[in-house]
């Protein structure tokens, strides 16, 4: 299963937030065997977010897209999902009634929009604020609040799953450059995916399908360089 | 002014790693006038890299990527600029030169490829590490390594500049939903761009190209909303 997150934002884009919803999104999926083929952070414009969900949504198996949802002006998100799937945004009686059970609402109480989702999507309620979140075919919409977003994402979990991917980490003490032959000999020798992330020490991961080979290069790549402290 | 920001790294789509460097190029690019218009991650992928930039090069006025360069076999970043512009990728003898003289590097003891950039492009030495970034045309290319890609911007920040922005922030300690008949307004009255993100407190961010119409908006606003005790 291959997915793209969609995060929308201004404050991103601005340098004011740092992304953590797409690294938790990412590790979550990950964790799940789900391989995350994009990250695209749009401004809080309908016609970007409205591009890339297209874009998106026959490329890979699911989008996630969080923010930009909720009743101010600047919450388009739900006009771009619309827009992508060329249907109307309706106010959903699921919402209203989930709110007005859940959190008391009435629905004088809630303003123009704060329930509204495109047509033919189903709502995913908030559980820790107000605005709705929504699944519409493979495109699963969530709030930019990391609270909101995160008890929506873990109400639909289990529709991501995939290969059970193993990993292993190696810290080396040694520079990434000396290390060039024995990464060469291991993404020859053996069927596992090696990524190295420079850094005090240098990071190799191994990963891959097959946890018996992901074991294999791990312990022939321990023997072969001088292992860091670990950390 | 208009740039892309593209990342290049699987340990970001993993979720290992937050996307930090895109956060700060993002800040820097914006306090110097620029808009980001979007920030993407791609996998270490050449075809999924040379994509991107061939998307962006002509899109925006300017591509700044970040991650992949260097001499391991997953620093493909290079190959993809070179593909992205139909170019070779050629050792470039200024860079050999610039870390023979300033890291007393012989060429026999860099592995091969690591002076390697696209024909045609500029090469910007790496004064906190070893694998040169470039510029070509409009793409400007940088490590993942965060010193080294901070480094490497500062010697081209020059080329970064837009008009003026004026920001002004205000916290306020009502809900969201309370305030959208003053935000509406506010968007209504004056030049200025609004954004609003709900946290502990809501927080209000006025933009705009006039400095005046800027702190007029935010003086109209805080006269008109319960401050939250300044942070």
């Amino acid at each position: 299963m291959r997915v793209a997150l969609l995060t929308v934002g201004d404050e991103i884009l601005a340098g004011d937030t740092v992304n953590t919803n797409a690294a938790w999104l990412a590790e979550q999926v990950t964790d799940r065997g789900v391989d995350v083929e994009r990250i695209t952070v749009v401004p809080d414009r309908t016609a970007d977010i409205a591009e890339a969900i297209e874009a998106f949504r026959t490329r890979y198996d699911a989008v996630i897209v969080t923010g930009g949802i909720g009743p101010t002006h600047d919450d388009v998100t739900m006009d771009a999902v619309a827009a992508a799937f060329d249907v109307a945004l309706v106010e959903d009686q699921a919402a209203l009634d989930w709110l007005a059970e859940h959190r008391e609402y009435a629905r004088e109480d809630l303003a123009d929009g704060t329930a509204a989702i495109p047509a033919g999507a189903r709502m995913i309620p908030n559980r820790e604020g107000v605005a709705p979140g929504c699944v519409l075919a493979n495109v699963y919409v969530f709030p930019g609040v990391p609270a909101e977003m995160k008890a929506m994402f873990e109400a639909v979990a289990d529709d991501f799953s995939g290969a059970d991917r193993h990993v292993e980490v190696v810290h080396v003490d040694e520079p990434e450059s000396a290390l060039l032959d024995r990464i060469e000999t291991l993404d020859e020798r053996f069927e596992v995916t090696v990524g190295s992330y420079p850094g005090e020490t240098v990071r190799i991961k191994l990963s891959g399908r097959d946890q018996d080979a992901v074991e294999r290069a791990t312990a022939w790549l321990r023997e072969r360089v001088e292992l860091a402290d670990s950390v």
